[in-house]
């Protein structure tokens, strides 16, 4: 008789050009959407009313960027990081076609690099994870590395490959719906006046507001996306942990940050892709999380005069203001404060021109 | 390069007659009538079972009024009450057209009322705020006025224009859906015996429950309603506040009461109008809320013979049940212990005639 | 002028064959199992997409059995224990069509037992409760017992009716929906490779997870089932109570051990049937759920090939990991961390026969 509890893979378990197909698919619906606004309190008008979505050619508001991809992530953790000791990285995450409450969402992952560690004991292991939906079509792909145990330290290590990966995602690359069109585009709606023009590579944004966790909040965000990685949910265990405290997801401080952002980038209506991302330092219940934003660069879209691209380097700080930009000091050291340090590109509207 | 960043309206940026355009329409959601009674354990059946509001001659479900508000009244407040020092009141709040789900609200203010104070440090603004659906119905609108900061001190104040406020809606003036009909009204399903006639001036109900706040429920209504006060949220800042905590949004206690009031109150299927309503203490998470009733007035409504209206008082008092009805003393002192007083019309069917 | 709220039905109002309507139908939406996701973190895939249980011949994602239970059960409580001491027990609990969003709930029951306790203080109350959608289809019914108190001791005590109980339903009596065919059912999708076929009788899994409870999770669930008891909601009174706290409602319990049992019985897709189930001691906000269960039966189902009947008994324990067993020792008495006992019945896909 085998142990019916799912005992997740280990190291020695994966192979190049393995393919796992993740269970539970999960149909994303209004619901889900309004929970999401009711946790992160985000304000981008594309994806908080249909009428505003329609106007921009859209068939009703999407699901937010985010909420997508912490349902399609959430579905690799039993597969992929059960045995996790680390997450280590993501990298080319790049949004591929809108979500549409209704849409049915599943993923899957290939095996694209394994590299044990030098201490026997645990390997990192890299994924390309492709989240569809309910017609096949590719809405969410992405590559993330994690470091995992072995379940036996005495297994062979394998081949080491290491996928070379790219620390920014060509804006040529990008997926935008067809029919989005900002040509009718209402600033005042979106409540923001400042447009692709108006930013300025290196210039920084202080996003002003701090928004404070809950235990509640966190672990009912993380049991939306059916994440179920333990050190979220169970003070029981935790309490004996190094931090004695549950740890919250990486991804809800990216949602609260990309909600504080709306204050300065209220134009920023879609995320097109995600270069990379760290989670500089863990974040408890009781925190207070503020943001701040640096423009990396300005490109403009092929085929499109309506809209650029704006890629942004957002940072995260736990019970700290971000007046002062908290970052690395000269001796490279970060700012103990910061909990997230995200690199991402934006859609955001150009200026209207009356024809 | 300009700040990006909200800076909000201070005294001096509005002036009679100026039309606010405000921010986010908002699509309101089935998952927001469950997150709405999630939070409130709301029982009035109208809003509870689309099957209740069908027998009511109603399309479906109608979105709870006090929902509503809120959605619309969140949008006012990037534009009204960034800078304020104090919401003051508000009056002649008229609940024009249910709202369904799927329907998108949007939010302007007109400022109809400057008065400078004499410190010249500060101004109360007085708005007329409109939420109108995707088909530009009136939903909502009614007044309100908040002391707003000057940014500079030396700016000349305004004519003052203070406007006629009523206190009291007149129930000729009600929009009551054409379609809302109450001849096959079923009080059992809606949970109570007790009819219009069955309501005399002057009457006092304990309405007995009480509910305590945690600060994730507050924290989560005022996002869903996308009210960005920063007083709610913020615990890293409010710590060195003169309350040393975050403060719950008036409307939630409103919420809250309202929702407690269906025991005693439970025909009373929707709010036509609310006259003026203090929220005369502030709330903090820890707190439980208790609220009693005062019947003020009994109105006929013209052209209908199936319900009627009743002007309610309701109090609501923070850790102190209501048996004894807190409220002024004889000296004119407010019981310390209530925190919400609130004067509105509510519809409730009468006895229906077997015909 | 009699009192406008609610005093409840006390012993004395009851009568053998006295059939209660239950207040305030309610429309079940996709906002309710998204935040039933959100709450408990369930991953069972027919109830999580659309797209899975159209592939099980159903027309979308039915709602979760026990949130139909709770929604079902929360009516009664007005009714049948507002003045209740002890919630006794429930039996034959069979859920008898699926539920899907936009139907419209309601409850009644019938009076089937009464018993006066010696004491002259107290009753038990024995009722048949149905929950019906808007069709007039019954969805589930159930027996519970309640001890009830009396509001005047005086009063006499009715002739005692015991109902006859059965401690099991007969799979036999199972009201499957004829749509669902597991013929194409999808084992990786739904996340374990465990068929009716491998589960024996007496095994025994540990669901290995451990989950802690907040105050807002267990007030918002029991608001969202319009469950009005007041232990779970007011502090302010349950500070003087014996526990000096706020008391889950038992129903947050099984479905935080359902959602459990997903590691070690995740193709157990649906509950048939409750035989009876034990909250044996209280819970309280911190407190961390773990789950094991026990396979009691196994069982063919009358007519179909694609799926079986197991009997499980789940148990739940706080502060306790279920890598042991807690249950009862030698000399009966229960492992004093066990909170729940559940007996019930699952449907589950037997291997599928290529043909």
């Amino acid at each position: 008789m085998m142990t019916k509890t799912n005992p997740g893979n280990f190291f020695e378990d994966f192979a190049i050009g393995q393919v796992l197909d993740h269970a539970t698919p999960r149909t994303v619906t209004e619901g889900d959407a309004s929970l999401y606004t009711a946790l992160y309190g985000s304000r981008f008008a594309l994806q908080s009313a249909d009428s505003f979505a329609m106007d921009c050619g859209l068939e009703a508001a999407p699901i937010d960027n985010m909420l997508v991809f912490h349902i399609v992530f959430g579905k690799t953790v039993p597969d992929v990081s059960l045995n996790a000791v680390a997450n280590l990285g993501y990298a080319d995450v790049q949004f591929r076609a809108p979500v549409y409450p209704g849409d049915s969402l599943q993923t899957s992952s290939e095996v694209i690099g394994l590299k044990e560690n030098s201490n026997g004991k645990t390997g990192v292991v890299y994924v390309r994870s492709v989240g569809k939906n309910q017609m096949d079509e590719v809405v969410l792909d992405y590559v993330r590395w994690v470091m995992v145990r072995k379940k036996d330290e005495t297994a062979a290590a394998p081949s080491p490959v290491v996928p070379q990966l790219t620390d920014r995602v060509d804006p040529a690359d990008f997926t935008i719906s067809p029919d989005l069109n900002f040509s009718a585009y209402n600033a005042t709606l979106a409540g923001s006046p400042h447009f692709f023009e108006d930013y300025e590579v290196g210039e920084k944004i202080d996003h002003v507001d701090g928004m404070t966790i809950e235990e509640a909040e966190h672990m009912m965000a993380t049991r939306l996306y059916q994440n179920t990685a333990k050190v979220h949910f169970n003070q029981h265990q935790m309490q004996n942990d190094r931090f004695g405290r549950r740890l919250i997801y990486g991804g809800h401080i990216i949602s609260l940050a990309r909600a504080l952002t709306f204050n300065g980038l209220g134009n920023a209506q879609l995320i097109a892709a995600i270069n990379g991302g760290s989670h500089t330092a863990p974040t408890f219940a009781g925190h207070t999380i503020y943001a701040w934003s640096e423009v990396l660069e300005k490109v403009d879209l092929p085929g499109r005069s309506d809209a650029g691209a704006l890629r942004i380097r957002t940072l995260a700080a736990k019970d700290l203001p971000c007046d002062s930009f908290p970052d690395k000091s000269e001796d490279g050291k970060r700012d103990p404060a910061v909990v997230l340090d995200l690199d991402y590109w934006v859609i955001i509207p150009k200026i209207q021109q009356v024809s």
